[in-house]
């Protein structure tokens, strides 16, 4: 069971907004934030090898429960000596607790009081999974930040429904906190809430009350407005305390970041990075994206951005990149893959100097 | 025109058999021999990175001029500055005529005199490809290495149609060597002869009467017997002169590169590697094969290879792979084709070594 100490540093508070640079101690070494986390859905950052992330500056990877549970289960990476070993990543990890995959992905679910029993979207294979068996999972995968169980609230949803989400929220939440975790693991309670100011204040309030390590902002990247999302921040930040790291979860495009950032948001993940480059989708300067695929890249022989330093573009062209996607070559998604984490890893680097600096909010008029 | 000179410095004769060390001058760069060549189809080694090909001491990569040619085409990779400057691989390159897939993947052949009219096995699309057409080909391609067009007599092919296709083979090549090529690049002469002895001495004469740079063998690996692959081999390497490099196309296994460097051959390029580790097999000493994804795999907590210091080997366990194939991950198919290809880079250098030794016969015994 967690202390519910706080092993977050505030290093320095922006003099220009609510932004902040500070540093977590885990485990597995020190972040600093604001930081962002690859997704390493099933023990792998998708089309990325772990040397590749380090050489980027990948600080901390995501891990997904629900997908790890399903294959190869939790057994099979404990018995590899934990996650870290298994993957061949000895930084920090963070997973999430699975609630968001069972209500998104799963088939056949039915509420329990106790989690949620329902069928693998692979084979249909029954599982159960509940605060307890969420934290058990974790604990086995021997992440350094483990993630309350939560029910995701959907979007749009009345007052209503959200209360009631919320009650149940709470109730798991409340156990998740007692579970007991290995040594050094730190828990993250989630603050719900939906659009509603005075459910986010309320639950804000109560999770803070169970002194997690660290508390994230759930139910947003679910489908609501970018406006949405940012007054689930504005309700919810004020209430939360300043010596614990903060995440908002599932986000975003560069300029959600940086709108996290500016309300005091500490830590980001999203799959935008990975999945857009299996999609041929390049991030440039500015936040803007590039279709590499487009015909106006054919006879392109410069790099992707001429700003970027990464491997794919010190050494290939948009022609050659647009080429190997063309033929379904897997260096072409490795290329786009790396630029792609590149370019967020540049981003946040680009935040903390710009914070430390005084210039964030200059910095955020480079943002499209 | 190539003036048919020698590129090759013959270094050291095996005491033991015709086994042979040399080095194979190129505009990009000095090969030690025998070397084999991984293959780049589509101007990339399947799933890998020219960063990792050069850290596993590739030294020469091959080009198919029949892939090239139907996607992105020889005019935008001329305009790209060549193929090495397109693929960002700055080591020689050898490609082949484009021949054997007009025979083996086009749709729709018509024989010509001077060629082959084919369908694109990818759209339908119409080309012509002979002697004149695949030098120019080559030629925009930049090569440092082309190949003479040759017709790929089948298997099993009666000594009638073998000695037809023969004729017609002389005389594409004999046009094929006076094709204008690019300053410093090499012309191959190919023999052929199918299964016949009388065939393959009348092909190794009349083609090195021919003068090419270095000469390879062709119309093997092309279903034929290991004892025939052999036999053709021992047919025609006596009529091959010493000075220039010899390069037995699209083998092979382990054992069959051994057989062939005994046998005096330099030169070797297979898909093996790649293609193995696309379908979840490792290489492992001895030259033996393993199913990654077999069951006795999943708790193997093993590298691949003890013996192996590939980046797979050194950082990640058959477990863990054998996860990444199951749940499709691009990393898994990667980690294979650095190991695989780790291991073919690994045998050369072992190969050249007991030549140097005087061991040669002896490393042969360690492979099935």
């Amino acid at each position: 069971m967690i202390d519910g100490a706080s092993h977050f540093k505030l290093l320095q508070k922006s003099t220009e907004c609510s932004a902040r640079l500070g540093e977590l101690e885990t485990p597995h070494g020190k972040i600093q934030t604001p930081v962002f986390m690859p997704v390493g859905t099933r023990g792998t950052v998708k089309a990325m090898a772990p040397c590749e992330l380090e050489e980027l500056g990948s600080q901390i990877i995501l891990g997904n429960t629900y997908h790890l549970l399903l294959r190869p289960g939790p057994e099979l990476i404990e018995k590899a000596g934990g996650l870290h070993r298994f993957a061949g990543w000895d930084h920090p990890i963070l997973t999430d607790s699975g609630g968001f995959q069972v209500f998104s992905l799963a088939g056949l679910r039915k509420m329990r009081p106790n989690g949620v029993e329902f069928a693998s979207h692979i084979d249909g294979n029954r599982f159960f999974l509940g605060p307890v068996e969420s934290a058990a999972v974790q604990r086995a995968l021997g992440s350094d930040i483990v993630m309350a169980f939560d029910e995701c609230t959907p979007y749009p949803c009345s007052y209503k429904d959200a209360e009631k989400s919320l009650e149940l929220t709470h109730r798991w939440e409340s156990v998740s906190r007692e579970q007991p975790l290995k040594e050094g693991q730190q828990m993250f309670g989630i603050v719900q809430g939906s659009v509603y100011p005075e459910l986010r204040e309320k639950s804000a309030k109560f999770i803070t009350s169970l002194n997690f390590n660290g508390y994230a902002i759930g139910g947003v990247s679910v489908g609501e407005t970018e406006e949405e999302m940012i007054h689930a921040m504005d309700w919810t930040t004020p209430f939360l305390p300043e010596d614990k790291p903060r995440y908002l979860m599932g986000v975003g495009t560069p300029r959600q970041i940086y709108e996290g950032v500016k309300r005091g948001i500490d830590m980001f993940d999203c799959v935008m990075p990975t999945r857009l480059a299996r999609h041929g989708t390049a991030f440039v300067t500015g936040g803007k994206t590039l279709a590499i695929k487009a015909a106006k890249c054919r006879e392109d022989f410069t790099p992707i951005d001429e700003n970027c330093q990464c491997y794919a573009c010190r050494n290939f062209t948009k022609a050659y990149i647009r080429h190997l996607l063309n033929v379904n070559e897997i260096l072409g998604v490795r290329l786009l893959s790396i630029h792609n984490i590149a370019y967020f890893m540049d981003l946040m680097s680009n935040i903390r100097k710009a914070i430390a600096d005084g210039t964030f909010i200059e910095f955020g008029k480079t943002l499209i």
